[in-house]
C-alpha cells in the first residue's frame, strides 16, 4: 500500500484525495482550517468544498504539516499559486534525504511578480536530494465530476519519465485516466493561462453574447496562449492536448468554473471586489491575468484578448466597450498578424 | 452593388443571405421548395428553418435556377453535400464563359462512396473557364445567432487568395467578421469531420457523462481529425483555427446542433431512422462518420472514436458499451500511439 500525502483539503485535494483512496492508496489529508479537517475525520464529508459527497473513512486528515508527511512516498500539493512556495518551503524543511518521496502539484497559476510557474518554484524550494521528480498533474476535471466518478482524462508531466509513470499508476483506474507528457511548460502555462480566456468567456455570456462569440473568444484565446507558451519553449502540440484545449473548453464552457463565474458577474457589471469577496473561493484567473500580461509584454507577444481582460479587471475598462474593440479588429489572414489592405474598413 | 445568388434556403443559406442584404447587395435566395419561397417573397420570412426572424424585402426568392443566376458576380452554394454535384451541374449548364461569378461553398460533408471534398466536386463539374475561384466559407457559426447579429468569425479559405479576399470583403460587417486562409483542404475536412465529434458528444451526454468525459471527447477528437487531415496535406494549424477546434466546440457542447441532438437521442437509446425521420433536416454527421471511417481504413489512420460512432450508426453496437471501451483504452502517453507497459492493467 502506498502512502499519499494531499496538502490542501479544497474541491480538488478532496476529490483526488477520493480516487488515491479508492485505489487502495493510504492518504493523508492536509489542510490549515481545524475545522475543515475535523469535519473529513469525524463526519467524512467536506460540505464546504463538495457538497453532498461522502469520503472513505480511511482518509485521515492532518492540521499538522509533519504529521501528514510522515513515511508517504508521493506528496500531492492542491494549495492555491500564492501559497506553494511558503508550504514547499515547510516540506523542504520537515523531510530528511532517506524519505524522497515524488512531488506532484495539480495547482493551476503564476506566481505574481516573478511569473514563474509553480514546478520552478518547487524546484528552487526544494532540495534536489529530498525528492525523486516533480510531477504536474492538469486536465479537463471539475471536481465534481472526479466526485461522482464520472470518466475523467489527465496528463501528468514531468521531465523524469519515471515520476510521471509513477503517477499515472497511483491515479488510473476505470474512471480516472492518466496520460503522460514530457512537456512541463506547455502543461503548466497552458493550466495558468486558459483561466484568462475563462474569466473573458463568462463576461461575454454575462454580456449576453451566444456561442458563436464565445467559440471565437475560446479559439483565437488558445492561438494567444500556444504563442506565448511557445515562446518558453513549450511545445505547440502541447496546446490542443488535455491540458491545453480540453481544460481550456470545460473551464471556459461550464457554469461549474469559479473563473466562468466571476467573468460572467464582471460580464453583467458587478464590480470585481465585491465578485471576489462573494466567492469565497481563490480565482486564479484574476492573478494569472495579470501576470500574463506582463510576460506578454516583457517578451513582445500578442496577446489582445489578455491585454483585454487586464483593462477591464485592473484599469477599469468598461467590459462591453473592451469585447467591441476586441471582436473587430481589421481583417486579417487567420494565421498571421498583418493586416490586410482592407479598404471598406 | 453586387449581385450574389445563395443557392439553399436552408437556416444557414438564409442567415447568409441576411449578411449579404444587410451589407447592402443584391441577394437572390434559391430553393427547390415552391411554398418556401413564396413565403420567402409574401412574408419576408422562412419561419421552419429561422423561426421569428423578419428577411429584407430586397431578399428576392426563386424556384428557378438560371433567373437566380442572372448577372450574379458571387454564387453561394448551401446545399446538402449530397446535393452539391448535381446543382454543380446545373450550374455549369447554365452559364456561359463571360459571367465568371466566383463559386463559394458553405456546406459541411464529404460524397458518399467517392468520400471528396465539397470544393472537388465542384471543380469537377464547372468547367474551368466558368468561374473567377472556389471559396469554401467555414467556422463556428449557428444560425440563429447570425440571424440575431451576434458576433461570428469564419474563415475563408481558396486557392486563390483574390477569391478569398473577394468574400472577405462581401460578408464583413460589424458583427460578422471574415477571415482568410489558404488551406482549403483542412477547412473542408474540419468542417466536415467535426461533424461526427459533435454525434459523439451528443451521445455522451445523452448516457449521462459530464464536463470532464466531453472535454475529453473533444480533444481526442480534434487529435484524430488532424491526423485524417494531415495525411491529407492539411496544415495542422488549421485544425486549431475557427474552422476547426472553433466549430467544433460550437457544435459539440451547443444544444442547437442538429449532429448534436442526433447523438444526444442516440445516447438515450433511440433507433438511428426514428432519429432522422423525426429531425426534418440533414444530419450530416451521420453520413461523414461513413466517409471518414472509410478514409481512415484506407490510409491506415487511427481514429477510435470515429470507428465508435461508425460501430453504433451503421452495425448496432451499443452506445454505452462503446462508450466505455473507448474511453478505457490502455494508459498511453499523450501524444504517441504506444501502449505503455501497464504492468497494473
Amino acid at each position: 500500500m502506498t502512502k499519499i500525502a494531499v496538502l490542501g483539503a479544497g474541491s480538488w485535494g478532496t476529490a483526488l484525495a477520493m480516487v488515491l483512496s479508492e485505489n487502495g492508496h493510504h492518504v493523508n489529508i492536509w489542510g490549515n482550517m481545524p475545522e475543515r479537517i475535523e469535519e473529513i475525520n469525524q463526519k467524512h464529508t467536506n460540505e464546504h468544498y463538495l457538497p453532498g459527497v461522502k469520503l472513505a473513512e480511511s482518509i485521515i486528515g492532518y492540521t499538522d504539516l509533519e504529521e501528514a508527511l510522515k513515511d508517504v512516498s508521493f506528496i500531492l500539493l492542491v494549495v492555491p499559486t500564492s501559497a506553494i512556495r511558503s508550504v514547499t518551503k515547510q516540506i523542504n524543511a520537515l523531510l530528511d534525504d532517506k524519505q524522497k518521496p515524488i512531488i506532484i502539484h495539480a495547482s493551476k497559476g503564476l506566481e505574481q511578480v516573478s511569473h514563474k510557474r509553480i514546478s520552478v518554484i518547487i524546484d528552487e524550494e526544494m532540495a534536489v536530494e529530498k525528492h525523486s521528480g516533480i510531477v504536474v498533474l492538469s486536465g479537463p476535471s471539475h471536481a465534481e465530476e472526479v466526485a461522482k466518478r464520472d470518466i475523467t482524462t489527465i496528463t501528468a508531466a514531468s521531465s523524469s519519465e519515471i515520476a510521471s509513470q509513477a503517477v499515472q499508476r497511483i491515479f488510473s483506474n476505470n474512471y480516472f485516466r492518466v496520460y503522460t507528457n514530457s512537456d512541463v511548460v506547455g502543461v503548466e502555462l497552458g493550466a495558468a493561462l486558459k483561466n484568462i480566456i475563462a474569466v473573458g468567456a463568462g463576461a461575454l455570456v454575462g454580456l449576453g453574447y451566444g456561442d458563436n462569440a464565445k467559440a471565437a473568444l475560446i479559439t483565437r484565446g488558445l492561438a494567444e496562449i500556444s504563442r506565448l507558451g511557445m515562446a518558453f519553449g513549450a511545445d505547440p502540440l502541447t496546446f490542443i492536448g488535455l491540458s491545453g484545449v480540453g481544460d481550456l473548453i470545460v473551464t471556459a464552457t461550464s457554469v461549474h468554473s469559479r473563473n466562468w463565474r466571476a467573468g460572467n458577474l464582471i460580464g453583467k457589471g458587478l464590480p470585481l471586489e465585491e465578485i471576489l469577496e462573494n466567492m469565497g473561493m481563490v480565482v486564479e484567473g484574476v492573478a494569472t491575468t495579470k501576470a500574463a500580461y506582463e510576460l506578454a509584454q516583457e517578451k513582445g507577444i500578442d496577446m489582445p484578448i489578455t491585454a483585454a481582460i487586464y483593462r477591464v479587471l485592473f484599469e477599469n475598462a468598461r467590459v462591453d466597450e473592451v469585447v467591441e474593440e476586441l471582436m473587430l479588429r481589421d481583417r486579417k489572414a487567420e494565421h498571421s498578424t498583418s493586416k490586410m489592405t482592407a479598404e471598406e474598413e
